[in-house]
């Protein structure tokens, strides 16, 4: 099957039965069953998203009727996190969930389907990926590994992180060593920062101890979860390095093709519908735990000020400039990025932006 | 059955199967088939708002595998728009489409549901929807019209509007007759203006003709459809009417009853997987046909004074007091809108306005 007719399989969450109506799986047998396994990236019952996959497994479940079951395996009950990528490409498990950035080292280029710093929202992802042509090129660039990728969650906007000290001027942030990974991490690095990765669970001793100066994580939510407010000073700064990170949901290609119509269609809505809902949570619970924080008094809210943020924004375009140099694939997918979010960004400047300022005002 | 077993059931998209997995639906007969319509209050093929309609109803039948079906007739075609509440609640159609504050002749407290002056955004909504109480409310509020309501779509930030002249101060909009409904038209009338009620096809002529000087509509996607920017001067202004209005799919709640339990899954599921795709569909597109006016020199993107947006917001909370002391049912909404919207402004500031702001700047 090529890619195209897999896409028009895949997509039917964005464009419906390819051909007529009559032919959407109404030879699905009704007594098959399908038994799968699902790998995560996330802990066990991790908040926002290891619930959130839960959830998608509910609703697959439930929308066929049981035809279709997953168990699902947290991080290191079945392979560790940052084996999903292969575990699914080899067909052990026939899902996953986790987010694209994992996968730098198979493909630089997966990066942009989870977020760049100063890039884009939620939505506007969302945009991209469904009328930008970046599902197209997502699918395309994991077509090499066997996987069919679809988007599947977003926290939202993710936190600038946990500071033990202001930050009022770019000299604050000349050695500063922060848990900071990814592109965001090598911004840090080139502004005079000392990035360091850390997995989740080690960073509340490192902040706690001192042997890192500041920490990102994800937002209040999973944030307070992990106890960093009482780890360091209440210095918590608004987020650049990832605006909207997209998770995703991933399916062998072989166990894809394998399904019938009608499963296919579950899976690919299902997708869909709790990239809707765990957005959804995100908002909420960031906005709980945010109110808690304050009413504990436990967090300091500042803003980087202008200066600082317009030299990592700089700083920004030039690290995305040399992954562009160096990586055919993330050139042409950064194209197409690029040109939508020159777009998006114009319009929310009219609309959320200038909404969210006009009622806060 | 009690209106929370329905709710057990009718939000399986959000909290899953009630029960055991192995209860989710195997008893659905597969080979029981159901033939629903489907009424909207959108012109045929209305674009974003009908086209959306046609995509919700293709992935319900793609992955029920034809076993539900629904034909979709647009406004006019079996019903007049503004019939499509009581055609769902008579059962003479078993589902709608449109949004819930065209219902508030039935039930004043229903413009809740879709959007007030500075409210909320869509991704705000949705947390309040799924998260904060607000889907169980409006459950609850449909059931006397014996409708099941799921939120299915978004428009995003509605445009302020195009005008006929520069809103400099206050006095600007004494006397302006703009056509804008429900309470933003309400807010307009306190503020000095008068407000005329026109449906979206007589828009043109009577801005052409100048018998109104301004008027609100949607965005740049459905407003150059209608070709408002060559109907009036340039100026065209951010919104503050209708932050993220809520589209909503009701389901005769006999006709819900009816169905088995995955089928009731399928639909709920695709209820949400629209949610996502309208939001994203109204993001892209609005931001492409801003681009293409801007490109033409159509348009002239002007702001509200601060002291306008001021008044205007003092004058929302007024009418909305207004509402809420004529309605208990709009107050006890309210109560808990009015609450969410507070903390979900807070998390707000520190990450889709902040980060907003510094990609900016």
């Amino acid at each position: 099957m090529k890619r195209r007719e897999l896409l028009a399989a895949g997509a039917v969450a964005l464009a419906g039965c390819a051909g007529e109506q009559a032919d959407c799986g109404p030879g699905s047998g009704p007594a098959e069953r399908f038994d799968w396994k699902l790998v995560t990236t996330w802990p066990p019952n991790f908040p926002g998203l290891g619930t959130g996959v839960l959830k998608l497994v509910e609703m697959i479940e439930a929308a066929s009727g049981g035809r279709l079951r997953i168990k699902v395996y947290a991080a290191g009950e079945l392979v560790p996190a940052f084996e999903v990528f292969d575990t699914v490409s080899s067909g052990t498990a026939e899902m996953g969930h986790g987010s694209a950035y994992y996968w730098k080292g198979k493909t630089e280029a997966a990066q942009l389907f989870t977020a760049i710093p100063f890039g884009m929202t939620a939505m506007e992802m969302n945009g991209w990926m469904y009328h930008g042509g970046g599902l197209e090129l997502y699918q395309e660039l994991y077509e090499q590994f066997n996987l069919v990728p679809f988007p599947a969650g977003n926290t939202g906007v993710q936190m600038g992180g946990w500071f033990n000290r202001e930050i009022n001027s770019l000299d604050d942030l000349q050695g500063l060593k922060m848990r900071i990974p990814g592109l965001g991490g090598e911004v840090l690095k080139r502004a005079g920062g000392t990035p360091v990765n850390l997995p989740g669970a080690d960073i509340f001793t490192a902040l706690q101890t001192g042997s890192i100066d500041a920490t990102e994580w994800i937002g209040p939510y999973n944030d307070v979860a992990f106890g960093l407010h009482q780890a360091a000073r209440y210095y918590y700064y608004p987020g650049w390095q990832e605006p909207g990170p997209v998770l995703e949901c991933t399916v062998n290609r072989d166990a894809w093709l394998s399904l019938p119509e009608d499963l296919k269609a579950i899976v690919g809505i299902a997708c869909s519908a709790i990239n809707d809902q765990m957005t959804a949570e995100f908002v909420a619970r960031n906005a709980q735990s945010l109110d808690k924080l304050r009413a504990e008094g436990q967090v300091e809210i500042r803003s980087f000020p202008p200066e600082v943020l317009d030299e990592l924004r700089r700083i920004a375009d030039e690290v995305l400039q040399d992954l562009v140099q160096r990586d055919p694939a993330a050139a042409r997918i950064h194209d197409s990025f690029a040109a939508y979010r020159e777009s998006a960004a114009g319009w929310s400047a009219i609309s959320e932006q200038a909404m969210l300022n006009a009622r806060g005002g």
